[in-house]
């Protein structure tokens, strides 16, 4: 059978693998010393005009040398990350990564699974991992989960099988056939619901946008309204989308009241929990989450708040059967048999990719080395946090709140007396640039109330309440120097 | 700003750093172990019924000891993979992955770089990636393109694209509305398209499965019946599916005629290269690819026969501004601004995907470590290999061809004179299975004119030649044990 060596070697593999180990291993310790020493260095720095230059070289036709193309990824890539595993990132919605999510990527790239089937150990953790998900969110025995790469995904497949429930599974061979559906979601759903609705063929003007309440949540008598007119004028309501963690303010739309409303109207309710669905894991915040087990689909990130290196999110379904029949469907060369072609259910069935990653595995690692209870402990803090900025803020007399914490994101910005809105927005654009360019921190904008915010949204195990100090003086001072400068 | 240890460790990092990089190392050493002796093993083992209960635990709240949790990796999930990086695996469509690809994703994970947006070296590496490619297809500079998690995904984008060539840019607002959208593929094209057609609200009956000609080829002049059928009853013919490199048989479709007729008959030509367009990469081979360079969307994967870990594809469309009309579009919170978000154009925009992980790490890393002429040299060898096993097949009575090769896949089957197709299609699908229970060697089967097949697919730079004598022998024995059995 070979010794694995020489005459054995596949067409790819290393000619000498005594020093494919050595750079290996040299690898490895530049990597973790990157992660141990994140917070000496600035939390971003763009990458140089030299460095660009440097990594646009033609398709190279010969092999570089392992030691050379190493010395590359260390020189022109690994310096010039976005900046969201050091302590003071806090733009946009990013998990920090761990590193034992390091050693689980590594098992992974080397096992090769492809999870779209067939009967091997990576389609039982899959399996796992779906199971202890349900367990969170209260979903049956009987519901159906799938891993795939992002929230957006989740969503998609979530509707997707809502439609099929609205539609029957004729849906599938005969499409939409001029039916007109429509479905509701808060005027701060996130975008990624009204591109499914696109690539749906429903066009996102079926996804209604219903108004939200004064504290950003969906509000039931507005909903109630647009599905009545929708029903008056011949269109065909199927589904309500609950936001669990708005992107602007961490909002919570009222689930038991949506729960409800579903119930009584026919509706499918989804939940896009990108990354407020991870609550649960928090005893004190949990409570916040009431109703998400009556959820018919639930879409979440396990790259955000569980700190899962990118990419992996997950679609639990209420009816398991149905989620099957909307996506399962295989030809010959995938037939169910023995051996190896054993193993049903196949996770392609539940779902539309065919070839897939196993992201399983640093699920499943991250929940092992964490344990549930410092996982959730780590997202309460977060919330803590935002608490002891939205003081600092307070507290300052340049510093301004443009609405209340409810979760993880503090909108503040600088202020200036006498300055109107657009001199205080062009400033505060250029505040945060300026604590970007800086390496000092990372937070990123958003619009409240059409003003523009200085948006700090926590998501990252790496902050301490120290980092929260270091970014309220330097907005203070940045801040100050802007608006001496402009005058 | 910290030393980097002590009170400056993230709240999920590791306790002790060195004991962590000890773990870190000899697990290393372990995986590269496996991929290094892999030919010294089975090609696939079942997973034991005492591994399956050992790894179903209920959702653990505390920590796992790193030791703990790594012996479980290794005793329960690293022994039992698909076989997919052993030289006498060819189930399926499958890549063999590369120690280079461990070394890529350990970067990866440790960056923890989210893709769809901002200004960071990831996203010059995929644009990198991307450029390369094109040039491999003949696209122009003006292309855009994306990397995916598969070819489903690709071929769906792609042909979204499609449809806003077709319907207008209105489409993304309005949706179908009624409108009878009809494309068309060979009945051999691979059920992924019709997945996408169902996704999209089309249904996959407004998929038309064209016949085909004596070697599989999607037959021109039935394409051109059926459009103009379509035409005269009303639907709305938007597209053609081009197949190359089928799953039954390696396939593909006449290139020129599809472009020449997607032209005067003013449709979108995609091509669904999943796995054969990467026949771009061995000059012997490539010229079987004339045409491609017309196409106007190409979707194929870099974790088939570029052997990049799972899961990793691309997306090219030729008219890129199309492409980022069908999908553009962020709302304020991820607003275009200067510091870490800038780095326009965002890959958010160009596909359906916000949270993006770094595929592009390890497709440029395979590229650079490797060079494209032993990318490609690997690619012919299977294809030269495919021909190796069939003369040992024709050269054997008791062995036989369903039909030619026409690339890297080989149908063939044990026979038996005087049974029928029933008894032999049973006694070959136990011949498959046994041929993975006994650790053998993992081909998989299909259907050819009805006819069950051993189907052996060569996506594989771990096979030597002597391989497929290791094949063509077991299956004498084993089908003759398996014949004298059923008398």
């Amino acid at each position: 059978m070979g010794d694995g060596s020489g005459d054995r070697r596949g067409r790819l593999d290393p000619a000498d693998w005594e020093s494919f180990r050595r750079h290996g291993h040299a690898l490895f310790d530049r990597l973790i010393d990157q992660l141990q020493g994140v917070a000496d260095g600035p939390v971003w720095r763009p990458v140089p005009v030299d460095v660009i230059q440097r990594l646009a070289i033609p398709c190279p036709d010969r092999p570089a040398g392992l030691g050379d193309l190493l010395a590359d990824l260390e020189e022109t890539i690994l310096p010039y990350g976005a900046g969201n595993t050091h302590p003071r990132f806090w733009g946009w919605v990013h998990g920090s990564g761990t590193p034992g999510g390091v050693l689980a990527e590594m098992a992974a790239a080397a096992l090769n699974a492809n999870c779209g089937g067939r009967d091997h150990a990576a389609i039982y953790v899959e399996r796992l991992v779906v199971d202890w998900v349900k367990e969170w969110f209260g979903f049956p025995d009987e519901a159906g989960g799938l891993l795939v790469g992002g929230t957006s995904m989740a969503n998609l497949l979530g509707l997707a099988v809502a439609r099929t429930r609205h539609c029957g599974e004729a849906v599938r061979s005969d499409g939409l056939a001029g039916r007109r559906l429509t479905a509701y979601a808060s005027a701060e759903v996130h975008m990624s619901s009204a591109k499914a609705f696109e690539l749906m063929g429903l066009g996102h003007q079926a996804l209604r946008k219903v108004a939200v309440d004064g504290a950003y949540r969906m509000d039931m008598a507005a909903l109630a309204a647009a599905v009545e007119r929708d029903r008056r004028q011949g269109m065909s309501p199927f589904a309500v989308i609950a936001s669990v963690g708005t992107v602007n303010t961490g909002a919570i739309d009222p689930l038991p009241a949506l729960a409800d409303f579903c119930r009584d109207q026919g509706l499918w309710l989804h939940v896009d929990g990108a990354f407020g669905a991870l609550l649960a894991l928090a005893p004190e915040l949990a409570p916040r989450l009431a109703g998400i087990e009556r959820a018919d689909s639930l879409a979440f990130d396990f790259h955000k708040w569980l700190h899962v290196p990118y990419d992996a999110a997950c679609l639990l379904v209420r009816d398991g059967a149905l989620q099957k029949a909307t996506f399962a469907g295989r030809p010959d060369y995938l037939a169910a048999a023995g051996g190896l072609a054993g193993g049903e259910p196949w996770p392609c069935d539940l779902g539309f990719e065919l070839s897939r990653g196993f992201k399983a595995l640093k699920v499943w690692f991250t929940i092992r080395e964490q344990g549930t209870d410092r996982l959730g402990a780590s997202i309460a803090a977060n919330c803590a946090q935002a608490r002891v900025l939205e003081r600092l803020v307070t507290n300052s007399p340049r510093l301004e709140m443009l609405t209340p914490v409810s979760l993880n994101i503090v909108c503040c910005r600088y202020r200036v007396a006498g300055w109107d809105d657009e001199r205080l927005d062009r400033l505060n654009a250029n505040l945060v640039a300026q604590l970007h360019l800086r390496g000092i921190a990372a937070p990123s904008t958003c619009r409240i109330g059409g003003k523009l915010a200085v948006r700090v949204c926590i998501t990252n195990h790496r902050s301490h309440d120290d980092d929260f100090a270091v970014l309220a003086r330097a907005m203070e001072e940045i801040g100050g120097e802007l608006a001496r400068d402009a005058l």
